[in-house]
Parts: structure tokens; sequence; C-alpha cells
């Protein structure tokens, strides 16, 4: 049963990037890490967003997948972290070949950082 | 490693069933889905719940499984997603042959998405 | 896939510990369980803390395994139970060899339900 706890939390936590890694990941120029907002909300709920994420609602991802990226590596996020929609669009996105994690803590986390957000 | 990922994600996510779902099934006159609120809470503290839900405590649960009906799909919600009794109750209904899924969000998204509450 | 969910949640759910029986555990004496507050924030952010815990922020904690008694059983926690670094802390636990657990719904649960805090 322990090597069953092990297994599932190492992949259930390699699913997963952190905040500080997603930030100093796209503070550079040039960066190989694209953050998807996949609320499916209008920008007037969302409000605001992470800085220099892209909207890409889950619902509309899979009929998007040809405009991204294999050479890019996807960061998702939802409102909080007790949402599957993070889930669903990243498992869009793996079983499609693409590199993609979770935004720990997701945009509540985000903000509860203090971390760079921008209006929509 | 991806495979693992992916395997995961879908055994995951094949738990869970979004409100929409839920909302579109429990509309119908003779729904198939039935909606059990299992916070173990009295009422006062509930204060509301999901339209037409009926209250079914977890820790009540395994005592009344015979009440239970093997031709509906039960949907079980606790207050947030962040919690594991809506986990620990899908157990329960799975282990003992019913049809099960948890309320993907809770309580919490269902009521973030506007979807009819009703006074307990 | 029935039997893949009840795996999965049966091995899910043996990752945390329900916050009455970590009252009732600590409310002894000389208690087997000990409380581990691995929040990654200074004291004036954290405020306030599960009564009797030792603050040991999930970085710091590979650091501190030596500190650990094999003897004891951890209950890890963190603010709520969308993040995930309740489960990064339990996994460096349960790989090196300690009994531990996750406080199911973190410390956002434990407010919810009335049980004792002390300040920072």
């Amino acid at each position: 049963m322990q090597t069953n706890k092990i297994n599932l939390l190492e992949t259930y936590l390699s699913l997963y990037i952190s905040p500080m890694q997603v930030l100093n990941a796209t503070k550079k120029g040039d960066s190989d890490y694209v953050v998807l907002d996949i609320r499916n909300a209008p920008s007037q709920i969302k409000q605001d967003q992470i800085a220099g994420a892209i909207a890409m609602p889950a619902k509309d991802l899979p009929a998007h997948l040809d405009a991204l990226d294999k050479a890019k590596t996807y960061v998702v996020y939802d409102w909080n972290g007790g949402t599957i929609l993070g889930k669903q669009a990243l498992l869009i996105l793996l079983k499609a070949g693409f590199k993609a994690f979770e935004l720990a803590g997701a945009l509540e986390g985000w903000k509860g950082m203090k971390l760079p957000v921008e209006a929509v």
C-alpha cells in the first residue's frame, strides 16, 4: 500500500508545475512556456488573468489544437484548485502529444501569492 | 510516465460529472439521476442545497444503502472541491455496486455558476 | 473501469486523515501523532495554526528529516485542499519511510469546523 501511495503521489504531482517555476520561465523574453487560461467564462466574469496568459477556454481547446506548438510547454489554469477543468484540459493536451502541466494552486493560489495579473 | 499521467487523469476524471450534465438530467421529470447532499452538517449550517437534492450525510450512507435504487445514478456533493468527503461517499456507493459520480466543483462551483438551490 | 475507480479512490483516500481523528489523537497527552504546518509562509502571513502544530515549511522538510521520529505518525497540512504542497510534503515523508497523512480539508476545513487554533 505504501508503494501504491508513493506511485499515486508521484504521478499526481507530475501533472503540476509551481507558480514560481512558471513565473521564472515566463519572465524571460522568448519563453518555452505558454500559459493558457482555460476558464469557460466571458471576460466580464474573468476580469483579470495571469499576466501574459492566452485565453483558451477548455471547451474550445479540442478545436484549437492545430494552433498550438509542440516545441512549447503549456501551463493550464482554472479559477481554483478544487475544479476538474484544468485536469480535463491537461488530458486533452497530453493525449494530443503536447508537453503540458496544470498550474498548482490555480489562479486563486497565484493571486494569493501576489503574482502578476492583468485585466482582460 | 506520459501513459501513467494519462491513465491517472482518465480514471480521476471518470469519477466526476459536470454541473451542466446534472442540471440537464434532473430538469426532466423522471430523471435517472439522484443528487445526494452528503454534507455532515445540520440544516442550520447547510442553509441551502442543490435544488431537488436529497440530504444523505456521508456518515449515514453505509446504513442507508438499502434505500437506494440500482437503476438510478447517484451524484454526491460536499461543500467544495477541496474536501475528501465526496470521494469517501463515492467509494461507498461504487463498492456497493451503484452507479455514482461526484459533482465536479461541488456545491461551491454549482453556486458560482448561479445554478438553482433551495433552502433546507 | 469500475475497479480502476475503486482502486484510485482507495489509494487516494488512504493518503488522508480526518480532522476528528487528529483532534482525538492529539488531545491525549503523549500522542503518537505530530501535526506539521507545512505552509511556506512567514508567521505574519500565517497568523494562526492548528493548536499544537509544529511549523515545518515544506521547503525546509527535506533538510529536517533527521529531526523526525519514525515512531510517530506525521500529519501535514497546507492552507486549503486545493493546493499540492501537502501532497509534496507527504511524498517526502513516505519516501523517507515515515508514517504520514495529509489532513483532510487542510487548515480551511479545520477552521470551518471551529476546531482549536492558536496564534503564531
